[in-house]
């Protein structure tokens, strides 16, 4: 294998073959090809896209580059859900406990947050004791034992991603569809889950800013997953105003519990449920149809899907969901006693509001700006190497939509000091538009 | 600066500020940008080009990255000429001693062969003693004292594009206008020549397959060169047929030789006088504008073009150019008696004659199979690595337009071993074509 003439083959538009592509990641991932034909690569397929097949062909290759997980020995079917990213983007952490209380094993790999975008692992991490970086022994006992757990990405998972991954992200080829596809299913594939729902955002808080082209990206991650004998789904879920009324780790910890109790904003649980009910139809069609529980009656799979939001709401309710959640936080090493007393995460220092300067209807909330002053607040990372202050951030943020008068709350920065209260305050209170009506547009685009 | 910022805003189609792309080149070449993100930056160039601002600010940048050659000291002006490189192209070796008893000064630094494309370097190594690689003093002496010298690039001259040619050549980002003319352009500036005219070469056997591809080539190089201060002009020439009547290094050196007795094909010979015509004119005039040289006559440079051919052809008449060239080759080590007895060079073990299998007009003679042929027989490399065998290649070629008998020779095949001759015997048969008539095609397409 020459390398420089798949790189020319691939800027020449040519399609390449399975096995060339399988062969050009196996020998990247070995370093027998260098990061920068690797580069060039990738640059040329941002400009010449890379059709199903060789999409697949460099998923698989990036799966099989380390372990891939198998979970047919567990007693229970298993589901995992994907997002895409977006500001306050917390649903994982109710979301795995809730359909681990329905009786699916959910075994979850999460991400750190980068830029704007925050990370389920950095929100984890901000409840005291909580260990994300664990052996797959140890998650495979507690996904036993309690039905859920959220972890890193180890080193064993799709090497051949991280490293990929790592040299898009300063390379200029982060934003291409058969590369982000690649990148999240070799991950999502390699963790074994029977079932896989997507929740691709879509607006200017996302990666992806069109209908179209989240669409896209939806369509090209179910053919893969499909293609690779997993039930597949994907929302395409709106994110032009923050998911909740919260951003900031420890501060969207302590909404998902209140999401866990049945209280919490109504969009963060809309989300919980609508990709719930799938997770829970998707997995047990995959059981029921590679055979394999006795535990789940043939008929299960059948129920529609409103029974299976009912199912999830029960255990809301019921407290199942939350106990799940504390169970999960204790294997993982956490303190299990934030569940009854938030107060103690980890605080800022300083609470400030951000009160309306006149009365009206909020017409936008930008997640952008949100996501920026989290991040200069140091609630985020600019590199992967910089260190996160959990208590920062932002809460009670009005929802568009909401009529506030002259004063009312529009949010609280939650910040180290006073002087980065200050600092923050104008890209805050930019944040919000006022109007007089606003169209309501939906949560949940569509689904697929 | 943030490298990856740079990388994405070309993807994007940007037009960088000069000091932008000036500040990524220099920290390329301090090592701080690595190979990966300028990997990804050629790849975005390949694909979304480089205006000529962008162009000349790379050039620059990579000048400056190493020694600038300065020659105002000399006591004569200064002229180089640049070919893009083709097959049997040796007119820089008869050429650089001419214009040198012509009274310009002519500072020539040279490639290696790579692939089916001969070195002029290389070429001059088969005289028996010839160094290449001298230091700038010597360079510098061997000018003063001979007007002449042709040696390689060293360390010192634009590292930064030593560096990226040797990246592009393996990550498929070679054939870029804007990158070869800096590419180019950089080492050429560096070398600090007064006037420089370029050999752009056309056709099957050059880089450049076609008029439109050359001329924008040349343009860009024209352009760059003049925004710096150079007397500038390009030629487009034929590269459909080697150069000559021979292909390999000592086997040129011969033909070369030949020509600066006033022998030799004749089309190496007009090419020789066509750009050494345009060298003699653009040193003169720089040199008058730049008002540093007392010894040349303020009319001069006026003289019609002819006139300088005319004092070309006295040079090679008179055998003043062939005592520059073996003072050259004496001043580098050489054996200068290679002059009276090509016998002197390196000689391959068998000759073999190819023979018209019919009679009939030659209508083609392949470049490309010939330069094919010699990289098989030992005289080329396929790696910057490899050794060469100096003495294989072809002689006594035919041309184009030729009639032959059947039986005729239609070239010579030196080579190590009669198997070698085996083995390259097909491809040099059907390197020569036959048919009824020819038409007249020009050696030089355009002057620029």
């Amino acid at each position: 294998m020459i390398p420089q003439w798949i790189i020319e083959r691939k800027r020449d538009g040519e399609v390449l073959a399975p096995e060339v592509i399988r062969d050009f990641v196996a020998a990247y991932a070995r370093g027998d090809v260098p990061d920068y034909q690797m580069a060039a690569f990738a640059m040329a397929v941002y400009f010449k896209g890379m059709s199903f097949e060789e999409t697949t062909a460099l998923t698989d290759a990036m799966m099989r580059s380390g372990e891939v997980l198998e979970w047919s020995g567990l007693s229970r079917p298993t589901a995992d859900k994907h997002s895409t990213g977006g500001i306050g983007d917390k649903i994982s952490i109710p979301l795995a406990p809730l359909v681990a209380a329905c009786g699916v094993a959910v075994p979850m790999i999460s991400g750190r947050g980068l830029g704007i975008t925050g990370g389920t692992l950095d929100k984890l991490e901000s409840i005291p004791g909580y260990e994300t970086n664990i052996s797959t022994e140890r998650f495979r006992a507690i996904l036993e034992k309690v039905g859920c757990s959220i972890i890193g990405q180890t080193e064993r998972l799709a090497p051949a991603d991280r490293k990929l991954y790592a040299l898009r992200d300063v390379t200029g080829t982060v934003p291409s569809i058969p590369l982000i596809s690649a990148s999240i299913m070799s991950k999502k594939l390699a963790e074994g889950a029977g079932a896989l729902v997507l929740d691709v955002k879509c607006g200017e808080g996302a990666f992806m800013k069109t209908r179209d082209d989240a669409r896209k990206l939806a369509e090209t991650m179910i053919a893969i997953g499909t293609g690779m004998g997993r039930k597949m789904s994907a929302l395409i879920t709106a994110m032009d105003q923050p998911l909740g009324r919260t951003a900031g780790n420890a501060l969207e910890i302590a909404e998902s519990i209140a999401v866990l109790k049945g209280e919490g904003p109504e969009d963060v649980r809309e989300l919980v449920l609508a990709l719930g009910e799938r997770m829970l139809a998707l997995a047990r069609q995959h059981s029921v149809i590679s055979n394999q529980y006795s535990v789940i009656s043939n008929t299960d799979y059948r129920l529609p899907i409103t029974d299976y939001r009912q199912e999830l709401e029960q255990c809301l309710a019921s407290g199942k969901a939350l106990e799940r959640f504390t169970a999960m936080v204790e294997a993982h090493g956490g303190n299990p006693r934030v569940v009854d007393d938030v107060g103690l995460l980890p605080k800022a220092g300083v609470v400030a509001e951000v009160v309306a300067p006149c009365e009206g209807t909020v017409c936008r909330v930008s997640a952008d700006a949100i996501g920026r002053v989290v991040l200069m607040l140091g609630g985020g990372r600019t590199k992967t190497v910089d260190a996160i202050d959990y208590g920062v951030g932002i809460s009670h943020l009005v929802k568009v939509g909401e009529r506030v008068e002259k004063g009312d709350v529009l949010m609280k920065i939650h910040a180290k000091s006073t002087a980065d209260v200050e600092t923050v305050k104008a890209m805050a209170m930019g944040a919000v538009e006022f109007g007089e009506s606003v169209d309501d547009t939906p949560l949940v685009y569509e689904v697929m």
